[in-house]
């Protein structure tokens, strides 16, 4: 299989950068685009995976909510971003999720780090993230 | 609008890829032509907006001073490219910024994390920014 | 010489991110073939440069058991990617490489801040590192 080309590249780069900024900013639906309407979240930090718009869309909500109540602002910092081929419809997506969060008036703190794995698939001309798997550094 | 092709995305990354070595190495003209010539840069962390080539490039100077006096490197670390096409000439761009500070011999620290909010045009072929607005999450 | 063209933006960029992962998750001869076959890495972190294929695949492998000895997770957080045009088949890449560890149950540190300058060069229609110097910010 070849690699991915440009257009493809910059789709997903597209794609993970906006979909932090859609979480961190309180756009918990279109947060949840960003996944198939079936898509699944799964992760360590949570007790269990979320499945489904619905769900994702709530699961996006809590997380600004709490971080409001908190006083802080929570951020998902995307790095290191590597697209493998699976076919010319999806695609294997790696890379590093860094969660920081700054209480207004005090210093950012690294909350986490950790490492995501996405499947990803194209619907209707569109990636969308089909299942997500996060893994804690500290685990 | 559909989204930004490949071409764009990719001059946009290595826009902001460049920019920040330019500011942190003290290539502060260079630093400066990454704006419009009557480009705005304005941030709650300095007194009032800098605008225009020579007040970029003075403001670029004077960080790198500072840094310098300081005895420490300053980087500006960008993540989260997220871009939207305005019209064919004109795109609004949205990353994250943090400001990170290593003195001789030293630790790294998290100087700030900030948000950044971009007015991009193209200027003869060439995307430059027109109008910075940094955020503090801090604040 | 103009700048790089997407499809050179796209491959670099998976690049850089691909290598991390292969160096973070133990696939020491998948990173060492991210350089030439008498690729140089050579840092200041370490006594002396290593060459060639068989010295950057021992390398890698070294790091990554230093690693599992130390019970913790490294990671090669890579930003800011800057690519100048050298030749059609010839580029210097410039960014910005944070060392970052995190023990089993505990918070995530960052190690040091780098600056990376490499010479990169088309090889069998593959970019490939020629030659990778790493600077330390504390230096």
């Amino acid at each position: 299989m070849p690699g991915p080309d440009s257009t493809t590249v910059a789709d997903i780069q597209l794609l993970y950068g906006r979909q932090s900024h859609a979480i961190d900013s309180g756009r918990a639906a279109e947060w949840a685009e960003t996944f198939t309407a079936n898509g699944v979240f799964d992760s360590p930090s949570y007790p269990e995976p979320e499945v489904g718009s619905d769900q994702l869309t709530a699961f996006a909500q809590r997380f600004f909510d709490s971080a409001i109540e908190s006083n802080e602002k929570r951020r998902h910092v995307i790095t290191n971003i590597a697209v493998d081929l699976v076919s010319v419809d999806e695609l294997i997506v790696d890379c590093y999720l860094q969660i920081m969060a700054t209480p207004r008036g005090g210093d950012t703190r690294l909350v986490r780090f950790t490492s995501v794995r996405d499947r990803v698939v194209r619907v209707d001309d569109r990636w969308r993230i089909q299942h997500r798997t996060v893994s804690r550094d500290d685990a």
